[in-house]
């Protein structure tokens, strides 16, 4: 691979980093917050600094990039990315040790939202809405940001691309990659402006509101209390139940629907699945909480709340649902694993890997009863051939693996198996809170450094999808070749 | 499918049970349990009825048997056995209710040995025996057992044989099926034997050794006493280790070994890996449990004896594994998805699934970073087929997918999640004992009659490898075509 053209995107994005990092010192600067205005300044400063480095010592080259070459740029520019954005919070005091702020830089780029802030408001306005901030960045992706904004050489973004957006099929919605990721931001902005707008409307104040859809849009999680969403009005938690869902939908529907290719989206057949769970999952869990919430509505409002959330992978709460009856908790403890649809900004596995997990598990059943059968499996109408469908399972045997080695990682610590798996579950998936200790009401503060850095490989290696990143942490693929 | 000739086979292996319940039959005449022996008496009866019933109304014929009637063959064969099989603790009134005397008969036949008796003690000796019997008969497999004593023709037992062994890959020792199903009847006597031996020499009684030897050989885990193979001396916990191993193995091993094909036993990947797993779990687990047990030599044999107990999915224990520090606890439960060699008696998913797992995500691996790889698979020297690479990784997702379905059934019961996640692991793998309310020193009496049915289910389908079960339970699969 070329190393240059690696780290010349790297600075980049660094360099793109120290920009978005204006957003959250002008916030400091508005609430006078002059602690936080100067760890901003200095970490803009580092940001543009190692940016410019990296784009000149290593210069654009006209090298074309492969496979190899996206995975690890993506993979380095998004540990870099976490490595720098931790500065403010270690520099401004408000989290003092780095392994802490890396640990929450981390969940917020990846759109997990664990912390290890047993209660946000300890942090000033500017590092809440930073954090938050982060979620919005890295739903979308950054590299996608910036393949929206620069004029990159076509052969070389597909690669990022691919490696960066989430789901086991890439396509293009138009022929020109630039277009695409144009296409995306805008429509993931139109709808994150429409949540501000609702939000507003309900009366949550302005800077909750920001923050509360940044954590909505990149399905994140963070909040700026340690009640999540549940000191919100009825109304708030309705909007932000609804956005939850949409911004769990494949973006490429948005974009049939403005082309009012209605038809194309009523085929969906993740879409359908994806609907279908999470109906299924609230009419049983609003049955099963009816005996602690006897109040029809409510028990449906809880219920519809934490299934978005949690199916989203976002991880906001309106309830300790860690104290839910044990059938509620299992169905959101699967649902962690299911995620939204690829395409989104969701974590998890996406519903359209279960859906192929499904059907390849249904021809091999044909097989088996007719063992001549061909077997050819269609998803929304198109053939899906056998090496994505072979690539598919081997991802979830992947996962799976990469699962049992950060629950076994975290077995060092003494904490008892639920609060383990389910926080490997939460961060790997992206969701954010689990059961047991790190249930909606605490936090990660418990967990040992070791756990922390482990937690933070998790929830990156969730986020892009595992390949990028183990491919950057085998010393054999960084050789040329 | 023909239907006659299942329900024939059927009855030929009912009409099997009856004679093997002479057993014992036997051994409570010399105990003098005559509630027991009438017990026994009248299943013998109803056993040896109802098989002459289906042999005579479905009589033999000469239509060849596919695939599928291969599966539901077997899956119909087990059931009904265990259906019968729990007749003698109900009639003898030592288990009243049928549903618990039938998850007492799956667990057995199942080679699992979860129990729904806090202490086994409360059993006379002919069920004990009995109970410890279906072990022995289930690990090999009643139906191979059948191939072995009788002259079935060879196209139709090759299916029944492919459906009943567990592993990815069945091969036929011996040109002829009749004689490979011998072999292993006589390698697996031969062992049965040693053991038996083993543990007399030790001072173990004679009742003592044989049901624990059967209980071994099968990798089942009955005991006969609440504290398991605890109350036994190191000499007898020693044997015991090493037996279950034994019995862990690939059987072609063994085969081999008689041959002096000493090289191909050496090149035997399942083997060394499985040995490898072996290792560094006992050699991890006795260094943590140095806090608990100071003394290296008993944590060792404590070590030795849990990690072989659970990698094999025997079930018997030494120590409450349920109160070890975390990490231990977090290994055992990973062994539990492990098993033992495929061709062996062990459940789980089996080492060969495990290292074929491994291989798919490495070719995988490979193809992320040079598109254009083609990627061959190799086990032992041999080229693994796209067709059986596939067929494991799908068959891993549909184990977790019905691995999750049964938590979510259980998760009515109001046990926590852990007591529940292990025993859906414990069952479904045919290992007995989890963690929780589940643990080696509590029973499964707590759950419901509902809970149980769907263990039961678990259960074989653990043993039977998943097809078996399913297609039997397909209303579809039963159609004529």
């Amino acid at each position: 691979m070329n190393r240059n053209v690696s780290l010349y995107t790297v600075g980049q994005i660094v360099k793109l980093e120290g920009l978005l990092l204006v957003l959250p010192l002008i916030v400091s600067l508005c609430y006078a917050e002059y602690s936080l205005v100067r760890a901003f300044l200095l970490t803009i400063a580092v940001a543009i600094g190692l940016g410019f480095l990296l784009t000149i010592v290593f210069r654009k080259s006209r090298t074309p990039m492969y496979a190899k070459g996206g995975f690890i740029t993506v993979a380095l520019s998004w540990v870099v990315l976490s490595l720098v954005g931790a500065l403010p919070f270690v520099i401004s005091g408000q989290i003092p040790s780095y392994i802490d702020a890396v640990f929450e830089t981390v969940s917020g780029f990846s759109t997990t939202g664990s912390s290890i802030l047993p209660d946000p408001a300890v942090l000033g306005r500017g590092l809440l809405f930073w954090r938050s901030f982060t979620h919005w960045v890295g739903g979308m992706g950054i590299i996608v940001f910036m393949l929206a904004v620069t004029r990159p050489e076509s052969g070389r973004a597909i690669h990022i691309l691919r490696a960066e957006v989430p789901g086991p099929i890439v396509g293009k919605l138009v022929p020109r990659l630039r277009d695409t990721a144009k296409i995306l931001y805008l429509i993931y902005f139109a709808l994150t402006v429409a949540q501000v707008i609702f939000l507003l409307c309900g009366g949550m104040p302005l800077f909750d509101s920001l923050v509360h859809t940044f954590g909505t849009a990149g399905t994140g999680g963070f909040g700026i209390r340690s009640s999540s969403i549940g000191g919100y009005s009825p109304y708030l938690q309705w909007v932000i139940t609804i956005f939850m869902l949409l911004f769990g939908l494949n973006f490429n529907l948005f974009y049939l629907l403005l082309l009012r290719r209605i038809k194309s989206v009523f085929k969906s057949g993740e879409t359908w699945t994806y609907l279908g769970v999470v109906v299924v999952a609230i009419t049983l869990i609003t049955v099963n909480l009816l005996s602690q919430h006897p109040q029809l509505s409510e028990a449906l409002r809880l219920a519809a709340f934490q299934v978005s959330s949690i199916i989203t992978t976002t991880g906001y709460a309106t309830a300790d649902f860690a104290a839910w009856p044990e059938l509620s908790k299992t169905i959101l403890f699967l649902l962690m694993f299911i995620g939204g649809c690829a395409g989104s900004t969701a974590g998890g596995l996406k519903v359209s890997r279960i859906l192929l997990l499904f059907k390849s598990i249904r021809r091999d059943y044909e097989r088996m009863v007719h063992p001549h059968a061909v077997g050819v499996v269609h998803m929304d109408g198109k053939r899906v051939d056998d090496r994505t469908l072979g690539g598919v399972t081997v991802y979830f045997a992947l996962y799976m693996m990469i699962l049992a080695f950060v629950l076994l990682l975290l077995s060092f610590n003494g904490f008892d198996l639920v609060t383990n798996l389910s926080a490997a579950v939460a961060c790997f998936n992206n969701v954010g809170p689990g059961f047991g200790e790190v249930g909606p009401t605490s936090s990660f503060a418990g967990y040992s450094d070791f756990s922390k850095i482990v937690l933070s490989f998790a929830m990156l290696f969730g986020r892009l999808e595992i390949y990028p990143l183990l491919i950057a942490l085998t010393p054999a693929a960084w050789t040329k070749k």
